[in-house]
């Protein structure tokens, strides 16, 4: 079957669709997305997703979408339905359109938005990490604080846990402090005190990390590496699912679950 | 005339021309670019300009291009000539290539290469600056050292400058020293003392700084905001020409233009 894409209001066929070369989103990575599961043929979360792609186009300074006619709930819909699938994961992307050159936008630059689905991705429970020393995560800007394109330094951070032998990697920020893993928040258990790093230290506020916090006593305070190693269990979490962390560079976690079944039962209710 | 652009080995109309919706260009930032200038249908300093993509592109693992077969230099001019221009300024992009889902570049990914051709900008020779407030550059990201697709901070600040009605900014970076300008180098000059930012405090190194640096008698040395404004004179370096600081938030700079006048002779020379 072939795929099938949103692209500036329609559904097509993603092969024959294409990006401007002068759009800014491909040029100056000026742009946001959304990682979206669906599961039993609903879209899950969607409304906490979209009030977080708002905030990012309120803090880029994006054109309000709705004035445009779009109506992104029921476009991330009909592109899981028009690739006939049930289970699965939309990107939704949305730029501020063309550009002319430099980096001042064009007074009438028109938004590009475009959905595409895929497979959710098969991978196990655990996984291990590295604390990345090639790149820091930059609490200073406001891109730490929304999901903009610019990913390139988490894209540094995997490749060292590759060379590695690690699964994922750990964001330090300039201040050395604990910020997330690569694609997802980091949760941690001591005893019986959950932690999460605050948004001020680089934490992207993610959606399944937002509904731990609604369900669940984790309080958000700062995070050192040291304070990793000492953890009796750790969870990664993103729109994707939960996973449980097996190694952090050569210390070994507690095989403790306590978190993990916690999270991962409210991840399991998330409609 | 149409505009006529390079695309992954050929020239083509840049009207029908587009970027597969999963290339990493696109969806994480993840390219490099150079933005360089020709002038009396030549281009200048094409060896310096792809030096420092080289660069990026090793620190980024890429692969190497010439193994593609492709002889930028040469699609530099055809890309030039294809437009019939004889003065102006291209854009030279490349990408990982198109990707899967997630962060980790499929195996068998083929870089994207592109060349765009556009009109110089017109502009003034003076300008002033803002001191961002809203964003700093991350000198602990290897990013601050290698012109990639991930410009949205100097967006970020490019916007709250011209809410502040100045025509730039000044970029610091975590630990509050100059960096940058949001598309250019800063020099500085204190009397006899030229300076500049080093690249470890956030500055990219530019091919025009790098030329200022031969034949110019100036030292990389960290600046403070304070600095700045006690500097007899300011001027910023990029690819498109030298520029003169004519105010920095509320203080004017004194008119003096020894270094500008300096900076620019070598500028002009630049083939």
């Amino acid at each position: 079957m072939t795929t099938r894409c949103f692209l500036n209001g329609r559904i097509v066929d993603q092969q024959g669709a294409g990006i401007a070369l002068s759009d800014r989103g491909f040029t100056l990575a000026d742009g946001v997305f959304e990682t979206i599961r669906f599961r039993a043929g609903a879209v899950v979360d969607t409304q906490a997703h979209l009030e977080r792609l708002a905030g990012a186009m309120e803090c880029l300074a994006f054109p309000n979408l709705s004035n445009n006619e779009y109506d992104l709930a029921r476009h991330l819909e009909d592109t899981r339905e028009a690739n006939g699938m049930a289970e699965g994961v939309l990107r939704l992307t949305v730029t501020r359109g063309r550009g002319l050159r430099g980096l001042a936008p064009a007074p009438d630059a028109v938004p590009t938005v475009c959905i595409t689905a895929g497979q959710l991705p098969s991978r196990p429970d655990s996984f291990t990490a590295h604390i990345s020393t090639r790149t820091r995560r930059n609490e200073f800007s406001p891109l730490s604080r929304i999901k903009s394109l610019s990913y390139l330094d988490n894209v540094i951070a995997l490749q060292e846990a590759g060379e590695c032998r690690a699964d994922d990697a750990v964001l330090l920020n300039a201040r050395g402090n604990v910020a997330c893993f690569t694609a997802a928040n980091l949760v941690a258990r001591f005893g019986k005190d959950m932690v999460t790093p605050p948004v001020g230290d680089g934490a992207l506020p993610g959606t399944v990390r937002r509904r731990l916090l609604e369900r669940l006593p984790i309080t958000e305070i700062s995070l050192t590496p040291a304070d990793l190693e000492r953890a009796d269990e750790i969870i990664s979490t993103n729109s994707l699912g939960i996973r449980r962390l097996s190694a952090i560079g050569d210390g070994i976690l507690p095989p403790e679950r306590k978190l993990f079944d916690a999270a991962s039962e409210i991840y399991r209710g998330m409609v």
